[in-house]
């Protein structure tokens, strides 16, 4: 008999809770997701779907009663209201709620990397049109990022204040506040790292992938990358720190490496992560796979390339986009479209994504890049 | 936005219907799903699942309503109940369900087939024991083959009678009705092909497979087969057969390829089949997706392959299997799991698969074998 078990709860209802659920499905394991509107994406493919709002606590405390373990898709969710049903229900949360809060604040989230030695941008906090004009004398050399603390991504919320540029012309006074202005950095090529930690302490890790961002948004990862000696060097940091802290699920680190190969942590994601959708196709685990597995007390390791070389091409909203058919979606040899199943083509939105796999990263990334061109013929996205 | 429309419905809760779903959902597109019970394998996944029976005029009505178009995952439903349902609602149901009832009895199969100028064994209807004597005189010079004209599969229902063995050692008199007789054919190997016809007359036609039985249950796939003159010559056969008949949707020949490279065609399957599952992972479209665009008016082209060589290894329950923990499963490289979710694990019983890809088939097919060997010990199936 199959073990009888309640399902992992996932709060959020976009494409990453979808993808949790459809890997789960694809090892007979079952998610319930609470979101808010019935077409969204997981909504439309988790056989436990709950309408709900995932900060309203009564909502929550219905939802937790249902799972053995809960996570989430995102980081912007009131995470007092989930810890509090967390504690009510004695359901667990994956990663725990303290260090979501932690994280989704910009501010605390560079504390946190401070605190444990690992290295950023240099960066100070902003609470006035005083401590931005301090931020751009001190930081502004090569000019300075300002972000909101909260509720940014994808380039929401983020300001650039290029060298000797009068700080009035971009950013207006009454929104000197609640932000964190960083050095900007002028990086040799964005790269990223997957880790996801089981609850024995041990952490499986993603390759290296180098990212390639369009207009603030993911447009293309490809890899693996040969793991220098900083990267090495960064990677065990990071191990420490994550069983230092018992973290417990996926994480994404997001960093920059400098023209000499030294890395910055540039953002933290406390959950799966646009870098990772390779997984999917690219590795023996996805990331998906392995955060299910982790949340529900199985012991991961890191997963075997299932090729040498990968990427992934995000599938972004046009201007265009009138009435989309994914079905007209016609393969091509190794590569596989994600798609995510959404009523709307906002331009820039996430709509779907191709992983593609070849020799070579490079190759892989041309493949993925051609086919993405003849879905956008045929879904019309 | 994306068009809205009625989910393409299927008739029957098991894993064919399981992964036509899953894989409709990685395309963004929604399936329905008919079944007995709660926890069927598609019910796990399905985010429309309707409680009922594909057998049951009303059921059926009920859940026409709701559907674009509808298919099936088994032909052995009652083909009159759903062509009223059909022609009722104005759904259509791909493949036809007079196909359906040609097929599901092995008599009137293997009259289409001889209607077609198709190979396959010399055959006779037995309806008495008389019908049967004739039958062991004048096909059983290397035995006959007693099957059951309908509801037979992986094994059950059929009867070998080895040459100059008595006929009542093995089939009682009273069971000598409603059967087929056919020579006992000794093949150098099994092949399988899989087509999936779309509504404009196009045809797909995947790689020829070798597929390998034990004890009556296919336990592997590999391929691709190199395609000898006549398997070109039997496929050619065959699209002119499929075009002429206006078949739309998926359909699995088994054959019997002999010594010499004869082909005869042993069984038909109006639907996706087991010796087609290898093609979620090695083929740019799976004969799940080809299908399910093909029932939703799309042209289908033949995949290409994403791999030199590929294997499918069926995981199928021992006597011994207990509390079966599928999310114990580590995934290996080059390999992916597709676990069925069944509440039991009967001995035989068809639990999941392995894919694998490599450089050859062989070389797949030990990757697939070796990875459900592990598999065993970290699930318990």
């Amino acid at each position: 008999m199959q073990a009888e078990r309640k399902p992992i709860g996932i709060l959020g209802g976009g494409q990453l809770a979808r993808m949790l659920t459809l890997e789960a499905h694809r090892l007979g394991l079952s998610t319930a997701v609470l979101s808010t509107k019935g077409d969204d994406p997981a909504a439309l493919v988790a056989a436990k779907w709950h309408q709900g709002d995932p900060n309203r606590v009564s909502d929550l405390a219905k939802f937790f009663a249902l799972c053995e373990a809960v996570t989430f898709e995102s980081e912007f969710f009131d995470a007092a209201a989930i810890a509090e049903a967390s504690r009510r229900s004695g359901v667990p949360v994956f990663p725990e709620p303290s260090l979501m809060a932690q994280i989704q604040d910009r501010k605390t989230q560079k504390e946190l990397l401070d605190a444990a030695g690992l290295p950023t941008a240099a960066w100070r906090a902003v609470d006035s049109q005083t401590d931005a004009g301090l931020a751009l004398r001190e930081l502004g050399e090569a000019g300075v990022v300002f972000k909101k603390r909260r509720f940014g991504y994808d380039g929401y919320g983020t300001t650039i204040v290029r060298p000797r540029a009068p700080l009035s012309s971009v950013l207006r006074a009454e929104a000197c506040t609640d932000l964190v202005a960083e050095s900007f950095v002028r990086f040799r090529r964005e790269i990223a790292l997957m880790a996801v930690c089981d609850q024995q302490g041990g952490i499986a890790f993603l390759p290296w992938v180098e990212t390639q961002q369009s207009s603030a948004r993911c447009l293309w990862v490809k890899g693996p990358l040969r793991e220098t000696a900083r990267m090495r060097s960064l990677r065990g940091m990071l191990k420490k720190w994550l069983q230092q802290i018992g973290y417990v699920g996926a994480i994404g680190i997001e960093c920059f490496e400098l023209k000499g190969g030294a890395i910055l942590i540039n953002e933290l994601a406390p959950r799966v992560h646009n870098s990772g959708h390779y997984s999917l196709d690219a590795l023996s685990e996805s990331q998906f796979l392995l955060h299910v597995r982790a949340c529900l007390g199985e012991r991961v390791e890191s997963p075997a390339l299932s090729t040498p070389g990968f990427a992934m091409w995000n599938l972004l909203g046009s201007e265009q986009a009138g009435v989309l058919r994914s079905e007209k979606a016609v393969g091509s040899a190794s590569t596989r479209l994600h798609w995510y199943g959404k009523s709307e083509a906002r331009p820039g939105r996430k709509l779907g994504h191709v992983n593609a796999w070849a020799r070579t990263a490079d190759a892989a990334l041309k493949l993925a890049q051609a086919q993405a061109r003849r879905l956008q013929k045929q879904i019309g996205y």
